[in-house]
């Protein structure tokens, strides 16, 4: 399990006062982002210097608390699934005061820079990943 | 069906060159936006004027093609189901060479403003939704 | 002058209510995205065809009126200068009822890909932005 | 002066690869909201309960190097004005390898929630932005 803390900032919120929904996927694509980053796996590396990409294929949120700015979010990441070509996220957002306040999936396909096609997932990745199944 | 146009714009994009996959999210909620203004339920008067607020408690979305800056995107609205406190959407994301790029689904609960307890939705909102359905 | 409609939406929008103020400098540069594409240089072929970027190196704003989620804007665009390697640009942000309701400026540098350094602007952009200032 | 360590997110990024422009001031701001936090006006407070709100009527930024996803930024915060209605804050990013990679300046005004009009700034807000000229 990997865990990322951050707080909600002002801009993530709406006129009705709250966390705007999609900003939770941000939240929980930042603590992806460290945690592929702590797996020496940046995105940087991935992007600039790598054979393949992560698309996100598939997304998905339950909202079970309002969030207001200011709120501290502990996000705990957990990798759910190792497939060939794939592999998928959880995330669970949770406040001091009140447990869990939302949910996230992410599913991620690893893809070809050159062909555009899947392909399977780098060993190491594989390897990296098992580690916090 | 209601239908919404707009372009992807740069600052939807990431550094993977494609749309970034939280905004896709967005594009599909400025749909739902002005398709509740079109219905006479704008959010600025359910924020500013109404006794209740409709909150996003699920959120899903497929990404099927990758999306550039510049891309046009035709986002087809429907009403997939009307219940006695929430309802949900699905959209449909288009681009007129590539057919369906995207999908998504969000699910709305009606909360009251004072007890920010669950509540029926308004009779008038469940027969504007009706009609979209 | 190049002329760009949108509303403001609730993504926009923060917990104060109204539009926050990173935003109007998004809805002034999705103004830059649409004019660049009018005269033929789009950002995705500039991004993966030519061999210079366009790096904005100033950016300001004044927020004369509050924004509303729903807000019908219209955003005018001017070419206020060209120089030998940089170019700026202003927007007025305007509604129906209130007239110019914030304004923005951005200064554009052209840098070679390969260098990373300054260099001249391309003779056909120049001849481009002259017809708009 | 307040310092606040953040790093740059993917979906700060765009296309071009770099930091999305209007991206620098959400950082900024994203200062600006733990640095009130910090001396007991937050913004939830200010928003929910207090009297007054602070609209900010002009921003402007320098972007002097390329950031990318990844990229360790301090944000330090300076109050470099304090009038009788308004405050002014500049900002200098910096990372470790290369000093200062953008500044930014934001003014702030006081505005009664009622009337809708200027007002004085509240005495203790006076006081505790001075201990940060």
């Amino acid at each position: 399990m990997f865990t990322y803390e951050t707080s909600v900032k002002l801009h993530n919120t709406d006129a009705a006062g709250l966390l705007f929904f999609a900003d939770q996927f941000k939240l929980a694509h930042d603590a992806y982002e460290l945690f592929m980053e702590s797996i020496k796996f940046s995105f940087r590396h991935i992007i600039q210097e790598s054979d393949f990409l992560l698309a996100i294929v598939h997304a998905e949120a339950d909202f079970l608390q309002p969030l207001y700015s200011g709120d501290r979010i502990t996000t705990k990441l957990r990798v759910e699934k190792i497939g060939t070509t794939s592999f998928t996220l959880t995330y669970d957002l949770t406040t001091t005061r009140e447990g869990t306040v939302g949910t996230a999936k992410t599913v991620h396909v690893c893809i070809d820079k050159s062909s555009r096609e899947k392909r399977e997932l780098p060993d190491a990745l594989v390897a990296a990943l098992s580690e916090h199944t």
